[in-house]
């Protein structure tokens, strides 16, 4: 039998994966198991998408152009206008999701053993796609103390080396739900400027921003146009995640050109998936202020609640529908798993993602989990009553000094 | 401003590509121009599929399983057991096209370095997927006198090192048309036995055998079980290219749960696309007899139509919707561009595909063309007609002296 590649030894699985046995275990005994640990949204998809999908024209389900439909570039680059983001059509190439995108990204600008400084805690995938592209992640931590602000500048400098080729934000954050001020990107791009850096800009929660802040997209950055590289993607903007659509937006000439090669090897992004990118163009701005209503109660709920239990401390995100949270425990995987393996409270529990998987520094961590308030506000409050009673029994619960927190 | 990646330079463009301008002047001149470059059929995509997608029934859109939808892989099982092919659903991970399928596949089995032993001519992307996943790509060449039958062992024996990893084939064949026997694979398979290499078996043509011929899947093969992987795709079999929706298929259970790490970087593959591929399993024989019998009819008006001109030589496919030509021509990148740019007859042109992009050795395939026949009856005698003319008028025509030549 052949050997497989170091690669795909060297992959990481997914960090949530592992404690699936344990919650189907928990739903075998007949418990109810509150799934906070994931990033898919029970919010509907706008009517006018699937419509549209229902209402299909086509007689043959045919390729589209290797980046995408001419029309759709041409709606996302006034969709993109409307956040004051002055774009051709050209400077965007749909991909199939965010995922491809970032692929394509890193292929196209980074060569193997190329360093990108990522703060963290971080979305655990890019892990994934740094290791297929054979990039390594230099993580720069970001403090559960600050409210996982930007790290200061220092702390980047002092990771600078001569393989440093770029720089990767999420903003607003996933999984820490922070969302960059003006003043925090304008220092990334001081950076970016000085050694010459890529800066890529994971914008895909860029209308989940809440009580009243604003996202600044590093398109905006004046004098590092041919340096930033944003990841979109329509999967929570519309609540559409296996649409698997997305786009790589840039204003680099070359780095267009190149990710297109790649996009031609593929042939092209998913039609179906483009023809309900394209609808949603069109919804409604009331769909967005309902779900902003939403997911802005869900949180207060999910946040507040957990800044009532004892020894939990819970920074509260401005946006996305993410919140780290640190517990009073000995090792959130251990908790993770207790919790669904040992515990229930009126024959309930809860799933939560330990945020270990989150940071590249080992031992970072290793008492915080990630949420994600992608249930309904009945859950959520049953959720954290669940939390409360667990954090009472855990064997592995320890005393922590609660330190001053930014509630941004 | 920072520099692209060695990878993102050493990617290959399109072949076809480049002749694309040369086709859009000939259309702003006011010709038709016959598209026999292009493997997109005009084939309608099964009534099924569109009547499952109009009717969809979900309110979310949401990520499936990595590895897709269990119920259309349980479905996807059925089909193999329809072929022969025993499977578990186990086996399947369902993919973004054959694509991904590949992709996964070589980042899964290849190291950076290792060499894949490839039949040429071979289907053009495998290139750039190679160039991707940093895997060297080893032709041995079938001959078109040979009617690009497999090349004998011994060939294929001198080019095995200690790097050699793997061989891929394409069965029936992209861009000969190609169907290996029983036999052939056989032969294939002791090599792939004696060395203990990866076979990568992309069957995606597998419906599209013509004049009784039988398709044998490497699936079939006893005693490499572990060493196949099978590449499968709906695109071509339902003409539904745009759903990108494939399957990378294989016993080997390390290389199942090693792709399915790339295939959680990923999420999931696309939700509609999957709908439609698991509606499509129920598409009616009749479907499949009428287009084989539509395809057999343009192969027949086009290879014999070729045949009959002075000088070209088309051996015959059993398979898929491509046939490759050999032309009294000097150069066929030349000629191709010429016969849009400077030839026309009633107005009318052809685009074809030089068949340079489908071999991987120098200097082979020069007089040789990739033509599919994915137009319909009319448009494929006029595009026989307008190649005769050209052939004519061409100033590089060279005389050829035609060698014997298997029709099978």
């Amino acid at each position: 039998m052949p050997s497989i590649s170091e690669k795909a030894l060297a992959m990481p699985a997914s960090p949530i994966r592992k404690l699936v046995p344990f919650a189907e275990q928990a739903k075998l005994k007949g418990r109810t198991v509150y799934h906070l640990n994931i990033g898919q949204p029970d919010i509907s998809t706008p009517k006018i998408v699937l419509d549209r999908i229902k209402n299909i024209k086509r007689s043959v389900i045919e390729y589209s152009h290797s980046a995408g439909f001419e029309s759709y570039r041409k709606g996302l680059a006034k969709y993109y206008a409307d956040f004051g983001i002055d774009l051709d059509f050209n400077n965007i190439i749909v991909t199939t999701g965010g995922s491809e995108a970032l692929i394509f990204a890193m292929q196209t600008c980074f060569n193997p053993g190329d360093e990108v400084i990522i703060p963290e805690p971080f979305y655990a995938n890019y892990n994934g796609f740094s290791t297929t592209t054979g990039v390594k992640v230099v993580p720069v931590t970001a403090k559960i103390e600050d409210g996982f602000a930007l790290p200061p500048i220092a702390d980047f400098e002092k990771l600078i080396t001569p393989n440093t080729k770029g720089i990767l934000i999420c903003n607003p954050g996933n999984p820490t739900g922070y969302l960059y001020s003006k003043e925090e990107l304008e220092t990334i791009s001081s950076l970016v400027k000085k050694h010459d850096l890529f800066l890529f800009s994971d914008e895909v929660y860029r209308e989940f921003c809440y009580d009243g802040a604003i996202p600044h997209s590093t398109l905006q950055l004046k004098g590092i146009e041919n340096n930033v590289v944003v990841i979109d993607s329509v999967s929570k903007r519309y609540s559409m995640c296996g649409a698997r659509v997305g786009a790589l937006v840039t204003k680099n000439k070359e780095v267009l050109d190149m990710a297109l090669k790649f996009g031609q090897a593929r042939l092209s992004p998913p039609t179906f998936g483009q023809i309900a990118g394209e609808a949603a163009l069109d919804t409604p701005q009331s769909y967005f202020d309902d779900v902003k209503e939403e997911y802005v109660e869900r949180r207060n709920i999910l946040v507040n609640g957990l800044n009532k239990i004892p020894g939990v401390v819970c920074p509260k995100p401005s946006g996305a529908f993410y919140a780290i949270a640190k517990l009073p425990i000995d090792n959130a995987d251990k908790f993770c798993q207790w919790i669904l393996e040992e515990f229930s409270h009126q024959n309930q529990t809860v799933m939560l993602a330990p945020a270990t998987g989150f940071y590249a520094t080992e031992g970072n961590g290793i008492q915080e989990v990630r949420l994600a308030y992608v249930l309904n506000k009945d859950a959520l409050i049953k959720a954290v009553e669940c939390l409360e009673k667990a954090l009472e029994q855990y064997p592995g619960k320890v005393t922590i000094i609660q330190e001053a927190v930014t509630h941004n």
